[in-house]
């Protein structure tokens, strides 16, 4: 079963905004076998609007439309689809009455123009919208295609789809569906990501994988359309086995969880707590290290100096050896690391010191250098990242993920005693 | 002039990615005159391909496509619109010459298949493409059409539209292009900006306004098309006076400038230097404070203090009014602002503490329930802030917002002594 998608809207057609109603209902319609074969964005023309429904009939088991069921004169999907399939457009008593009472509800009076949103093109099916005004809608038309009018609200669009058009969808649609696991990787570029795991992809010629690089990090998401769910799963994870290996130490899940999870989870197994102090990742590590509900079980607290002073006052940092070593080096990660966690009675510290930029480089501390240092009870010790992005907030980023990345690896790869 | 876009590519049809180039090559198509009337994005299959090129070749004057223009099996958006064009498919000795000199370059043999991006459609003026093997092509059909294909790879595609594909669409645009204006305001829910400036638009019925929410506060994006620039830049100043009113001391900036570009302008103008002491947020008021390049002339420092110690050993709270009040109170809020202004010796000092959720609250005390502090030389004062989000990172940037407006309006809107 193939699927098109039609976003209606104007402001769908500027420079600021996109359709992603379309990956919620992707993700649904893959959910339950129907595959997505075309999307498209159209503005309030008419004229546009029905080429563009015109198209969808032509290729499509299933159009699912978004938009335009509003009550104003450029809400036109109810009567460009209803002049389409020669339909005629009638006014339903039982929606009126509901528009009226959510009126009502409000203490408002209802405007004579929300009278449209209750005229229904000739045999469609009502699904009602507990969330706004404008019902969807289900048509099927002579030559057995399923055509279903949502409205463009996300919230509104969500409980329709949930709640009326999944359970309709899943009686027609075959049995095949969409398996996907999702693999997340750190301290690799996507090109080196793509070149260590693509001999596994001409191993399993019925998956397909998709790449997405974020600040993050790099996201494989293998996925199959089967109609043997036990296969399926083994299948994928077979694969995800084989995608692991090449990956190593650099794979951070091979189930969704992010790299936040991951520590979340590490450090409360350990029952280890955490403290930081930043320079240039500014508050950044402390953000994603408390951005978990129950973050206050495990992060103690952290500062955020700037200036060498705060490097003294807040972490501890000699002041004779930012001078002697220079604020970004790594003797002064490593103080940073050392002096947080004794100050916030931590097992684990952290201390970044870098050049974000876009100034401040030098030939020998170009922008992008920073020192992570990590320091426990057994000590301290730290790492030397060049970070080649252009812009500041690149750099940030880069620098806040190794810090994080420094801390799963601080549980699951310890460094030999020797190594401190 | 009318515009098409089509992205090409099953990567695209997943429920992970969204066609982004369409909002790059919008507004450049914008800027020179040229309206975007239907985005398409389709699979890999010729079938669909074609079916969605010919649908663009009878509505649009100018198509412009992304993507399908490598070296695989899978890339064929060049032999289908050949096909599509009655024209045939010739290698250009030129451009396989640049391919190979370009494997050359790093040392590496051009595989076979690479040959078939020298394969270009009769007819077809080729754009040179300096960061990628695949040069974008530009084709005139018989009936007048412009058609031109892209590489989907974002920075290619960027770079071969700045030189190559702008300077030839802007000889053939019409004078009419698109002027606009983005206002920032802060807080205020969407539908309350909506009330306040829509009276406006029936004063101006040629422009239309987009409305966008981000975490970061609404924007709002009045546009017009039009012929005469200084007509139109003065009705769009008109539009944004009269837009401006309604939304007061909300309103941040009329030109684009973030929230945290105008707190950057604001603390250097008045010499000031500011250092912060977050608790509920997690860093995130120091990241926002940082993320401008030069902000350590200004951000001395900061602290994140989760536990009632930290609050205590980072910024100064005594622990009696911790004990008195209890942490999230409007007076500790106070106290961590003076704290870190004092030990930072910065000209302002802001504190917040809070319920970020979803635990932690109680009846008198519930998620969302946060106070922020603002303490200069002559004294101190909090805000309390009762934020409604179900989500954790919500309330986070909610308050992070308030915090950043509170600095705003304090060089702006300065409060009577007597209201300290």
């Amino acid at each position: 079963m193939r699927a098109e998608i039609i976003a209606v809207g104007s402001e769908l057609l500027t420079s600021e905004r996109l359709d992603t109603n379309s990956l919620f209902l992707t993700a649904e319609l893959n959910r339950i076998g129907i595959r997505v074969i075309h999307k498209a964005v159209v503005g309030d023309s008419a004229e546009e609007m029905t080429a563009s429904f015109r198209h969808a009939l032509e290729t499509g088991d299933v159009i699912v439309s978004s938009g335009g069921l509003g009550p104003t004169d450029d809400d036109r999907t109810r009567t460009t689809v209803a002049q389409l399939l020669g339909r005629k457009l009638l006014l339903n008593e039982e929606i009126l009455e509901r528009i009226q009472t959510r009126f009502r509800r409000y203490n408002r009076p209802m405007p004579e123009i929300n009278a449209r949103q209750a005229m229904v093109p000739e045999g469609a099916i009502i699904l009602p919208n507990p969330r706004g005004t404008a019902p969807g809608l289900w048509l099927e038309t002579s030559a057995g295609r399923i055509v279903i009018l949502l409205p463009g609200v996300p919230s509104e669009l969500r409980a329709l789809f949930e709640c009326e058009v999944k359970p309709r969808l899943a009686r027609v649609a075959p049995s095949e569906r969409l398996f996907t696991r999702e693999l997340r990787i750190t301290g690799l570029p996507e090109s080196e990501v793509e070149a260590r795991v693509s001999p596994t992809y001409a191993l399993y010629p019925d998956a397909e994988v998709t790449i997405l690089a974020a600040p993050s990090g790099i996201q494989l998401h293998p996925r199959i359309w089967s109609k043997n769910a036990p296969q399926a799963e083994k299948l994928l994870d077979e694969m995800v086995r084989q995608m692991a290996l090449p990956l190593g130490e650099h794979l951070v899940s091979i189930n969704g969880e992010t790299m936040e999870e991951v520590i979340a989870r590490l450090l409360t197994e350990n029952r280890a707590t955490i403290a930081v102090a930043e320079s240039c990742t500014g508050g950044m590590l402390a953000e994603h290290l408390t951005n978990l509900a129950g973050s206050s079980n495990y992060f103690l607290g952290g500062v955020v100096c700037y200036s060498n002073q705060m490097k003294t006052a807040l972490a501890g940092v000699p002041a004779s050896l930012i001078e002697a070593k220079g604020a970004v080096s790594a003797e002064v990660a490593s103080a940073l690391a050392d002096g947080i966690r004794k100050s916030a009675a931590a097992t684990i510290g952290i201390g970044i010191t870098g050049i974000a930029g876009p100034g401040g480089g030098t030939p020998e501390k170009p922008v992008g250098l920073v020192y992570i240092g990590i320091a426990d009870e057994h000590g301290m010790h730290s790492h030397e990242y060049r970070f080649s992005a252009a812009d500041r907030d690149r750099n940030r980023q880069m620098a806040t993920q190794a810090a994080l990345d420094l801390v799963r690896r601080h549980f699951l790869f310890p460094r030999p005693a020797n190594g401190r």
